[in-house]
């Protein structure tokens, strides 16, 4: 997917949010948003908003001095997760399909995103997704490379989400590599993140090796993109992975929640939607 | 008012929203939020969002060429507000008080605003802001200072609301100037925009000489700045006239409703909040 004009306002939105995480000093944010306006003319309309997203939180590390400034909102929205399990226990236990309840737990979990200027009620938004219609539900397709697969490659998105993830990454119980970024950007999964969400008891945790807040295969390492040649099966979560695979060649499953209307126009949905979109399948 | 870092992706916005009316190029538009970032860093924290405004509105003008993007939009603003006169009306004769009601129908029209990116829908928010509370409500002040007025200086904002200004001007039965912008900036009213709204029948229609979307004094006519000192009572609209009087040492009433959260900051109110507020009364 490439970057849309809508995507350029929103940068400057993130580069404020984040700013104001990482320090409490006006003039390095005014200098942070005066050196993003400066990025502007050099983003590249054919690049994924993901790719534009690292420069623009590279030079936030830069101008700020802090390396995770996301970090206690990531600590936080993983711990009001975790407090979420027994209920999503309860409620899975009394499903009619349980593959399909963990499925929409999984994309519930994708609304804790801090990247987007939209406030979320991760309870309330839950209730929702649990009995929301599906904009694509290529879920047949899904149960059969599922029932076949001895591998899958899980592309990990947001903290807090991750906790949701492991709850289908349980539920399918297949070896599965989770995979989240190789350095801290938005509130994106980091391995202490996954971690601190309890995928290690579940799966394999390996770095794409991804500074984007997003998977681009080019920029990951090539222990990543051999997994991603290899694994039976692919899941991508959220927007950030769907930017940077959805012109992929081979079989991925994207699950998302369409939080800007930039992703709904190119998935042909509306925004608020959810997704379970096989392609190459 | 001095500009707030949240400005500034508003800005960014701004210059987006405008140039997509003014053009269906992407390359110019994208040139022009190019040339926008490149304005960031030349921002001065301590000048009005609306003088920054209008250095934006200049660079649309510049890139683009197109002289009024707003125009087509004013101009059903003004048709859409005009069939609302006779309910105006009528609600206007059965009303306890006709002043407070027809200050409440002008803030209303003050929602009429394309420079933010919320949607407005002007009958519903209409019957809101009849019976919501005023946030600041200096009504005995105004009230005093309109009858010993002889001459009202009315600084307009938007077209479309400007027909529910006609309202009040007609209701205070006063010598009136209704001062304008002197060049199409965002949705605000210029003199064709007054007369369409039919503000010539009940004022005399001036031009404040701004480029800005607001009212600065030093950038506006030698003419208007004499009127600025001569009129008894000044009536502001609007939150880009606000930004650049909240400091004047006259005495000025502004109506206006908060529609962002750094304007609403800067009163100490909560956004969506509507004011009747008087300084140096």
């Amino acid at each position: 997917m490439k970057t849309y004009l809508d995507c350029i306002p929103c940068f400057m939105q993130q580069a404020l949010r984040a700013g104001r995480l990482a320090t409490n000093n006006e003039e390095k944010i005014k200098q942070l948003l005066d050196d993003t306006g400066d990025l502007i003319k050099h983003i590249s309309m054919e690049k994924t908003p993901a790719e534009v997203g690292e420069v623009i939180y590279a030079k936030i590390r830069e101008v700020t001095g802090i390396y995770d400034p996301y970090k206690d909102i990531k600590t936080k929205s993983i711990a009001e997760a975790k407090l979420m399990i027994p209920e999503l226990k309860s409620i899975l236990d009394k499903s009619e399909n349980r593959l399909i309840t963990s499925i929409r737990m999984a994309i519930a979990g994708n609304i804790i995103d801090f990247g987007m200027s939209k406030k979320f009620n991760l309870k309330e938004d839950l209730k929702r997704i649990l009995t929301q219609d599906f904009a694509y539900f290529d879920f047949k397709a899904f149960e059969q490379h599922l029932k076949n697969a001895k591998t899958i490659l899980y592309i990990a998105d947001n903290a807090g989400e991750s906790v949701f993830d492991r709850i289908l990454i349980k539920e399918m119980g297949k070896k599965t590599y989770y995979a989240v970024r190789e350095v801290p950007v938005i509130n994106d999964v980091i391995s202490e993140d996954a971690i601190a969400s309890g995928l290690d008891e579940v799966s394999e945790i390996v770095s794409s090796g991804s500074h984007v807040p997003g998977t681009i295969l080019s920029t990951c390492s090539a222990e990543f993109n051999q997994l991603f040649k290899d694994a039976d099966l692919i899941i991508s979560k959220g927007q950030g992975n769907y930017e940077g695979l959805s012109d992929e060649k081979r079989s991925v499953f994207f699950m998302l929640k369409a939080k800007c209307h930039v992703i709904a126009k190119d998935l042909g949905i509306k925004e608020n939607d959810i997704v379970l979109k096989g392609i190459n399948i």
